[in-house]
């Protein structure tokens, strides 16, 4: 296959289904896209790149790829707390539309990505499709009403610090992937690293709740380093309290790996995006609340911690009351 | 060197100095940034890579590179009439801060990058370093009022076909730096090819009176093309009427190319960067009243021919009004 950028552009970018209330006022196919921002809103916009054999494996399933490369992009907004509505999507592919030998390869890309794409009424309005090594550069845009997004810089002291569902499970995954390790299992934890699901109702629902959120992409860790660095206060975390999933807690009962493992899994692991956020105890109840008034389903949400007064370890760790050490390192795509 | 992701952030792209009113409500160092669209206003939004091999070669003078990269973006920004206002910056980066062994790579490309962000007012307000193969994509986002885009489908029968400053001298620069002609000054048609002036203000003054406008990346013909199929038109262009540059015809006088080459890489030549609009005779007027009130230059314009009903052929050729043939192929980055 030989296909010109137009043509890769028409066969797998381009669609006829629209979706109401886009504010695309012009979308795909001239110099810009023109997008309209309703009254009161602020635009959030996030740029992630995925490049391949730094963050995902040649014959990953392109479906998959193509899932993965707009969740973690989502994420970044649900952290937020902003409403996803536009995307741009800059592919660079080695080989016409083929990858690995495989000639569906960007029509499952594209398939992935719009499945996701379609369940947030997020609609593609531009990008660019290039020759050369393999790697995708999603920027998303979402809306926010002005001065309710969710920032890193305001945990207050003696807030709740929680976060959502699991976490561990897609690191976890990535071992597995890496034939680091052997579960019983294994299917389970390679889709949660690679059908993240992005939690954007939940950072919606924590408008004008929570004090700080971020997205768990480098490990619980260090993404909760982030929010103290900027909000000036340390933390104390209760290992017992971190949710580990039962597969996990399984697989810790069956001695596939040690309950330390697995709680190193959920500290550092990162792939998780999970959001985690500090709360006071009382926006917590008024949260509890606005969930319970949801018809889809919010993930469950677990209290991990307690946000302090500075002290020499940012992130205190404690067992059953009893001070414990844990490493704090996370993954940086970087080194 | 083996500097972390928040280093490279920390060390090369946060910036100390403010912009006033950039609408920034919240820069670098969150999920997403945070920007606020003035009311009545709409998102103008473009995204480009630049691959290395493809685009550029590795050996590029990296600030002249951070230049590009940033210029034809907001190029695209220009083709519809927009003020651009600010960009996310996504970087894939072999070895830390080093390319083709220069320790100052980074420096000198976001050098580069913020000479021409800064003669904009331009913020940077996110991205995302990555290790892997050299590339580059840059998200650019710009205003307009509310229904006063340029853009590629409202060209009128009749209209006036212009295009901006002189064409062919970028497409010259790429086949000199690719040794395929030698020239008396090579460095003028260089220049035009790595220091590319994208056209804000002529995009700005263009509101409200030219019909339709693009940006010449492609070649002439191929980004007319764009704009006749998308206006239902066709177009007669007036080959002695194209704007060649005054080095251009110098070349040519002294024998290192002939006319009919220099016309051919005028019209299929691409790396212009120049705009390409349609207008009415009475707006052309207005136009020229327009530009006579700039206190800033603002580059020349040429009428090069004129819409038309559809023909067997999208574009006629014709010299001192006899017909005449030219190839109309364009480049394609992904072939």
């Amino acid at each position: 296959m030989n296909l010109s950028e137009f043509d890769l552009i028409d066969s797998y970018f381009k669609r006829s289904t629209t979706v109401q209330n886009s504010g695309v006022a012009l979308g795909i196919g001239d110099d810009c896209a023109l997008l309209d921002i309703p009254e009161g809103y602020q635009l959030a916009v996030s740029t992630d790149s995925l490049v391949c054999g730094v963050h995902f494996f040649e014959d990953v399933d392109p479906y998959r790829l193509g899932y993965k490369a707009l969740a973690v992009n989502l994420s970044d907004l649900a952290a937020m707390g902003a409403l996803p509505k536009w995307v741009s999507l800059a592919i660079t592919l080695p080989n016409g539309a083929m990858v690995n030998n495989n000639p569906n390869w960007l029509s499952e890309f594209t398939r992935g990505f719009f499945a996701l794409a379609d369940k947030f009424d997020v609609v593609l309005v531009g990008g660019d499709t290039t020759k050369g090594p393999l790697s995708i550069t999603v920027s998303v845009k979402g809306i926010v009403p002005r001065g309710l997004a969710l920032q890193r810089n305001k945990a207050n002291l003696g807030d709740l610090i929680c976060v959502s569902n699991f976490i561990g499970d897609g690191a976890l995954g990535l071992s597995i992937k890496l034939n680091e390790l052997a579960v019983t299992n294994p299917q389970y934890f390679v889709d949660a690293l690679e059908l993240t699901e992005p939690r954007v109702d939940l950072g919606i629902l924590l408008r004008g709740l929570a004090s700080s959120c971020i997205d768990i992409s480098d490990g619980l860790t260090q993404d909760l380093i982030h929010i103290l660095k900027a909000s000036h206060c340390a933390a104390n975390i209760a290992i017992e309290s971190l949710p580990l999933s039962k597969t996990m807690r399984k697989e810790v009962n069956l001695g596939k790996l040690n309950n330390d493992e697995a709680v190193q899994y959920a500290l550092t692991g990162g792939d998780d995006y999970e959001l985690l956020f500090t709360i006071s105890e009382n926006n917590l109840r008024l949260l509890e609340q606005r969930i319970a008034q949801q018809t889809q389903p919010i993930p469950s949400l677990s209290v991990i911690g307690r946000t302090t007064l500075q002290q020499s370890e940012l992130i205190a760790f404690f067992k059953e009351k009893q001070a414990v050490t844990y490493s704090t390192g996370g993954w940086d795509h970087f080194k």
